[in-house]
């Protein structure tokens, strides 16, 4: 049998245009084209919108073409926690269906969108990368319409006159995504031009490379300072370029237990000034109760 | 004689509250404190202003306290021919005086903005990085205001009742910082919260220590896949991380000539697919009359 793509499709107008391409290319490519769409039973009356999206998911030619209904929880923020749901569903969904990989239709200007938000975290290059074109386990997520913009998508859908429905959610201001885009983005483009949500997406697509070089220099570097016991050697790690320094610390946080989602930049700041402002201070916390401590010329980083 | 250290006040509340921080900390630190104020020229009675600054710096106790006319270009644009002006202008200065640094007053807001302006380029963490705590020859310029935001710069001119000008430029929404000052962040802040500021900071930051690891692994790379006749080996080229081929590239055009400010990131990806995406195209045209071509398995990048 074919090889099955999937379509992640909420009905709004990026992911019905990318449910449209998806079946006309499908037959060109032998494959097989279907479609998912996730009820987040957040307002009353989503079961029977998601069965609308099905049925035009169906007049696509799309199958299989089925809504999955999913309990969104509070961790994170409501944002975070619906995704989190969403996604689970598409894993579980794409597992069912034996899919060899699952589309999302987020464009350039869902793009610009995530640097921003990552830009406000002011936690590095990493976050500032974006959504990749490619991800998930095995690359099982793929995102074709990054580098479109998403009136195109809009016009696609218009030109084929597809229904399109808009996610309350997208115009609602108490979610921080949607009051960048439709406060936070224009005005930055008033003031710096057109371009800014084209330059974000570049700036996405640059900074994920700098940040996965960077990840592989510190991989290396690491292996390089561990000495047999797992402590690093001090005098190895003050030789490393500063950025390089601190991806070693935070990989070695990570390692001993720390969770990477509590390790903020001023934790490794911290733990840096063992290495490079050493005038004989005690063991510094970090979460996870991991601690980080100089014995001599060592650094040990460990768990209680 | 004891060392000279030289503030540049334009007679705003950020550079009158480090003129005024300079006048006090010299002599605990056993330096002369000077001060420049820049007369652009580009509002009637500038002389006059300009002399009413070096007035308030003279009573501040700065010696040598003056001021000093320049003419401001057109190249680049209004803002930039403006900074060009005054940076040559207290370069100038500075040479005359012998003075040891030439204190700017810029704030994390103004890092901030230069984040923003940055990001609007779309061309990398480099321009993502603001401005330098010390830059210049021989680390001349000095921001100690850097991590301070502007509320503090006004606190302190307010409670010293230090009277202070707005410069009319800070306001004037033809010019893109000003826009962004007073419509982009504060839009932006609505959006994403009043972290912003700082976390542009931090990116700034976080961008430059990655980008100076990044320029220092791009040098060393540079020798390594250097043959004998100054050609680039395309196989030694293709096993590094893209972030690092890409900035080696970069390197050879500029080295061949090519003028670092026209050579853009779709110059540069053209180059690269000369390795990465080799089917035997011709050679490709760089700013500055600069050509790479392949050639077997070396690429040449030279001028004409």
């Amino acid at each position: 049998m074919a090889p099955l793509v999937l379509v992640a499709c909420s009905g709004g107008a990026d992911s019905m245009a990318l449910a449209s391409a998806l079946a006309f290319e499908a037959p060109r490519l032998g494959v097989r084209a279907g479609g998912i769409t996730v009820d987040h039973g957040l307002q009353p009356g989503s079961d029977l919108r998601a069965a609308e999206v099905v049925q035009r998911m169906r007049e696509l030619g799309l199958d299989p073409a089925e809504s999955v209904a999913v309990t969104v929880g509070r961790e994170g923020g409501p944002e975070a926690a619906a995704r989190d749901a969403r996604y689970a569903a598409l894993d579980a969904a794409a597992e069912r269906h034996g899919a060899r990989a699952v589309l999302l239709g987020h464009t350039r200007d869902d793009q610009a969108e995530t640097v921003l938000l990552g830009l406000a975290r002011g936690s590095g290059i990493r976050s500032l990368s974006g959504m990749a074109a490619v991800s998930g386990a095995g690359g099982r997520y793929r995102r074709p319409f990054l580098q479109l913009d998403r009136q195109t998508a809009r016009k696609a859908c218009m030109v084929q006159s597809l229904p399109v429905w808009d996610d309350p959610h997208n115009t609602d201001p108490s979610y921080t995504r949607s009051r960048l885009r439709h406060e936070g983005l224009p005005a930055l483009e008033k003031a710096l031009g057109k371009g800014v949500v084209e330059a974000l997406a570049r700036t996405a697509q640059l900074s994920r490379d700098d940040a996965d070089a960077l990840d592989a220099w510190a991989s290396r570097a690491e292996a390089g300072v561990r000495d047999a016991d797992g402590g690093l050697e001090c005098a190895g790690l003050h030789a490393l370029p500063p950025a390089v320094r601190r991806r070693v610390l935070r990989r070695a946080a990570i390692e001993a237990g720390a969770p990477a989602g509590s390790l903020f930049a001023r934790h490794i700041e911290e733990v840096d000034r063992l290495i490079t402002g050493w005038r004989g201070q005690g063991a510094i916390n970090l979460p996870g109760k991991v601690v980080a401590r100089r014995q001599g010329g060592r650094l040990v980083i460990r768990q209680g």
